[in-house]
C-alpha cells in the first residue's frame, strides 16, 4: 500500500516536474565563491603573494591530478582520502592532495637542485567537510618552499618567519606558531621504547592531540596500534611539555632523552632554530611543542603548526573538536621526497609551510560586512537624461575605456535617469557623466559626484582630464 | 621459452630498480609551468583581468568538478570528452568542461536576475592534445558573461569590444572576430531544407569548416548525418560567404533566405552588431562569417570567434590541421541555459566570451626570450665579505623585510663573496647590501649597485632610506 502511494506521488511529480529532476547544488563539501566572498579573498592571497615574492620566491604551477602512483606511498594514514578520476582508457590519475608532492615530482622530474618557489593553488580531500568552521574538500593552499642544500635551520627559520609575517599582516588575531622536530619525537618514541616500525603510526596518533585528550590517544595507541601500555604511558609524560630554550635545556638533562643521539641532535638543531628565529624578531611567536607531531609520513626535520590564540584548549575539546578555527599554517622539513622521484634515489633537501587559507577566510568573512563590500573597481557610469542617446552613450564608453578608465553604463537601450544614478550610489561608483540632448548641443558633459551629488559642466574634450583630476582628489 | 626470458629480465629488473618502477611524468595533455612560463602567464592574465575589471565585471569561482547530471547534455558530441571521477561512494561527480555551465548553474541556484562577472580557471578535455599548438587536456579558459534581461545587441556588442581591447593589448599579432548569428544559421538550414532534428548536428559538422575542407564537411552532413546531397550543396552555397553590411544586404535580397522569418530576425539584429561595433571603434576587426557555427549546443543568438590572421588558412588546412594557433577566443549568446537548471524553467538571458589563453601562452612564449625573463622582483641582496656574519646577515634581512624590501641571502652559513654577487648578477637583483667586520665596526653598510658594480658607504641607520631613494632612481 505504501508503495502504491509513493508511486502515485512519483508520477505526480513526473507530471509538473518535468524540468528539474536533478538537485541542483555544488558538490559535497565543496562551495562556490560570491563576488563578495572573492573580493575578500583575493585581498587575503594578494598579501600572501606579496610575502611570498617580499622573500625572493617565484612560482610554479603543476596540474591538478597526478599519475595515482605519484601520489602513492606519500601520505601514510590519510591515503584513503585522495579523490580518484574514473578509468575512462589510458592512465589512472587522482586529485592532487597537497601541493608538497606535486612539488618534489617536478623537482625531480626536472633535475633541479634549488629552486624557492611558492604555488597557490586548489587541493582535493575526501575528508568530513565541516564547512562552517572553514573545512572543505576543496580548498586553497598557499605553499611556500625552499629546496636545495643548505646550512642547517637557515631556510627553516625563514619560514617561521614568514608564516609571522603574513599571519600579522592579515590580521586574525593573536597566533603561536607551535615548533616541534621528527628527529626529536622519533629519538623520544626509541627512548619510550616503542619498536621502529611503529614509530610513523604511534607519530600520528599523537598529531591527534590538539582535537582529542590524551586518554583517546592513548587508547588509540595501546588498543588500535598495540602499544604496550607503559611505554604509551612514557610517552604521555614527555608530549605534555611546550616552551622555549628553557625546555631544551630541560630535555637535554633529562636521563632517558640524553642518551638518544637523534634526540640530542634534534634538540641541538631546535636551539639553533629558536636562535635564528630571535633575531628575526619572531621569537615571541613561537613555542617548542612536544605534541606535534603532524600527520603526513614525509617530514624528517623541523615541523610546524600555527595556531590562533582565541578559542581556549579546553572548550575547543569539549566538542570533540576545535570550536574556532585552530590551525592556519603548518609544514616542515621534507628531505627524503624528491628522492623517492629520482631513479638513482637523488635526494633534494625541501623544508616549505602551507598556509591555511580558507580558514583564514572563515574568519575575514566573520570580521567583514559582507554587503558593504565593493566588488567591482568600476570608476565612471555613464548615463543619459533621455531616450534616443543610446549612441552617444556608447561613443562616450568607447572613449573612457580607450582612455583606461573602468566604465560602465546600462544595458538599456531607453533607462530612466533616476535608475541609473542609483545603480551608481548602489555600487559604490564615484563618478556619473550624464549626458542629454541639450550638454550634446553646448559640447559638454555633466560630471557628477555621486557621494556629494554636485554635478558640474564640463567641455566634452576635456571630459577624461577633469574625470582623472577628480578621481585622483577622491582617493587622496 | 619466451616467457621464462620475459620473467629473467624482470627479475633483473626487479634487483637494481627497486627505486624507481614508475614513470617521472605529468598526466597526458598536462604539463608544468616553470617560473619563467609563469611570469609571461601573470603578466597575460593580468592584462586580461585588467580589461574585464574595465569594464564593470566582478569575479566568481565554483569548484573544478560538479555533479554528472549538472554537465550531461550540455555539450552534445563533445560530452564524450569529460572526465568523470571514480565512483568511490557519495556523489557521481565530473570535472568541469568549461566555465559557462557550471555559471550558468550558479546564476540559477542563487536565483540572480543579472550578473557580470569574470571566471578565469582551469577546464578539463580528453581531447587529443596537440600541445606544440597550445592545445591540452588541462588549460585556462578567461570567462567574462552578462546575464540579465537586457536590450538587443547592447551585452553582445561589449563583449567584441572586450575581445578586441584584450587582443590588441596582448600584442600577438593581426586578427579578426568572427560573428555569426544561430538564427540565421538555423533559418539557413529550415530554407535548405534541413530537418529540425538534424539541425544541431549539421551546424556541429559546419563547424569544422575551420580545420577541414568544404568536400570532407560535406560527406560529414551526408554519408554520416544522413542530410539529402542537394541540400548540403545548398548549404555549401550559403557558408562560404562572408562579409560586412553589404552581406546583410545582400542575404535579404536573398529569395530562399528572405522568405524566412529567423533569418530575416538574425540578419536585422546583426545590422544592430555592426552598428555597436562600429560606436565602439572594432568595426574593422569584426567579420559576418556563415561559415563560423561553433561546436557547442547551448548557443541561441550571436556567436564570436576570434581568429589570428598570421597563418593562410589554406596553408592551415593543407596539413589536415591548423598550422598555427588559431583561434584564441570565442563565444556567444545562450538564452536557455540558466532556464535548464531551474524548476520552474525561470530563464535569464547570457552572452559571453571566452579567451584562449593557452594558445596566446604559446605564442607569447615564442615571442619572448625566456632565459632574460625575471621571475622574482628581489631588490636587495644581503652579503656578507667575510665568515661568521651570519647573524649579523640575519639582521640585515629581517630589517630589510619589515620595511617592504624585498630582500634575499644566502643560506649558506659562510657563503663566499664572489659567489654572493654573482648571484645577483644572474638573476638581475639591482642592489646588494654588503656587509664586513670594518663596516660593523663602523657603523655602516657598503650599498652596492650590481649593474655598474660601484659601491658607496651608507650609515647603518640611513639604509632603509638611502636604498628606496636609489630604488626610485633606478626605476625611472
Amino acid at each position: 500500500e505504501e508503495v502504491a502511494k509513493l508511486l502515485a506521488l512519483k508520477a505526480q511529480l513526473g507530471d509538473n516536474g518535468t524540468k528539474q529532476k536533478f538537485v541542483l547544488k555544488t558538490p559535497k563539501g565543496t562551495r562556490d565563491y560570491n563576488p563578495a566572498q572573492m573580493a575578500i579573498r583575493e585581498d587575503a592571497m594578494n598579501t600572501i603573494k606579496a610575502c611570498f615574492r617580499r622573500h625572493g620566491a617565484e612560482t610554479i604551477e603543476t596540474p591538478v591530478f597526478e599519475l595515482k602512483e605519484t601520489l602513492t606511498g606519500k601520505y601514510g594514514e590519510d591515503s584513503k582520502l585522495i579523490y580518484d578520476l574514473a578509468d575512462q582508457g589510458g592512465e589512472i590519475l587522482s586529485l592532487r592532495y597537497d601541493l608538497t608532492v606535486p612539488f618534489a615530482r617536478y623537482v625531480a622530474m626536472n633535475k633541479i637542485s634549488n629552486i624557492k618557489r611558492y604555488h597557490i593553488a586548489k587541493v582535493y580531500r575526501r575528508d568530513n567537510p565541516a564547512m562552517t568552521r572553514g573545512r572543505y574538500r576543496e580548498f586553497y593552499q598557499c605553499d611556500f618552499d625552499i629546496a636545495g642544500q643548505y646550512d642547517c635551520m637557515l631556510p627553516d627559520a625563514e619560514c617561521v618567519k614568514i608564516v609571522a609575517e603574513i599571519l600579522e599582516s592579515l590580521k586574525i588575531g593573536n597566533f603561536v606558531i607551535k615548533l616541534n622536530h621528527r628527529k626529536i619525537l622519533d629519538g623520544m618514541f626509541a627512548a619510550c621504547g616503542v619498536p621502529e616500525d611503529k614509530f610513523r603510526s604511534i607519530c600520528s596518533a599523537v598529531d591527534k592531540l590538539d582535537k582529542t585528550f590524551w586518554d583517546d590517544v592513548r587508547m588509540e595507541m595501546v588498543d588500535e596500534k598495540g602499544l604496550a601500555p607503559d611505554c604509551a604511558d612514557l610517552i604521555g609524560t614527555y608530549v605534555r611539555l611546550s616552551g622555549g630554550k628553557d625546555l631544551i635545556e630541560q630535555l637535554k638533562q633529562d636521563e632517558r632523552l640524553s642518551k638518544n643521539k637523534l634526540v640530542m641532535q634534534g634538540l641541538d638543531e631546535m636551539k639553533l632554530l629558536l636562535r635564528y628565529c630571535d633575531l628575526y624578531g619572531v621569537l615571541d611567536k613561537v613555542s617548542f611543542d612536544l605534541s606535534l607531531a603532524r600527520g603526513l609520513d614525509y617530514y624528517t626535520g623541523v615541523i610546524y603548526e600555527a595556531v590562533l590564540k582565541g578559542t581556549p584548549a579546553s572548550e575547543a575539546k569539549a566538542n570533540g573538536e576545535s570550536v574556532g578555527v585552530g590551525s592556519v599554517a603548518g609544514g616542515g622539513r621534507y628531505d627524503n621526497l624528491v628522492g623517492m622521484f629520482d631513479a638513482k634515489g637523488r635526494n633534494v633537501p625541501c623544508v616549505g609551510v602551507s598556509i591555511g587559507i580558507e580558514r583564514v577566510f572563515s574568519i575575514m568573512e566573520a570580521q567583514v560586512n559582507m554587503k558593504a563590500t565593493r566588488t567591482t573597481d568600476t570608476q565612471v557610469y555613464v548615463a543619459s537624461a533621455q531616450k534616443n542617446l543610446v549612441e552617444e552613450r556608447l561613443k562616450l564608453c568607447n572613449e573612457l575605456w580607450n582612455a583606461d578608465l573602468k566604465t560602465e553604463q546600462s544595458y538599456k537601450e531607453k533607462p530612466k535617469l533616476l535608475v541609473q544614478l542609483q545603480y551608481c550610489e548602489e555600487h559604490g561608483i564615484p563618478l556619473a557623466v550624464v549626458i542629454g540632448e541639450s550638454e550634446i548641443e553646448k559640447g559638454i558633459v555633466k560630471l557628477r559626484n555621486v557621494a556629494t551629488r554636485k554635478e558640474r559642466e564640463v567641455p566634452r574634450e576635456k571630459m577624461i582630464e577633469e574625470i582623472r583630476l577628480e578621481l585622483q582628489q577622491l582617493s587622496s
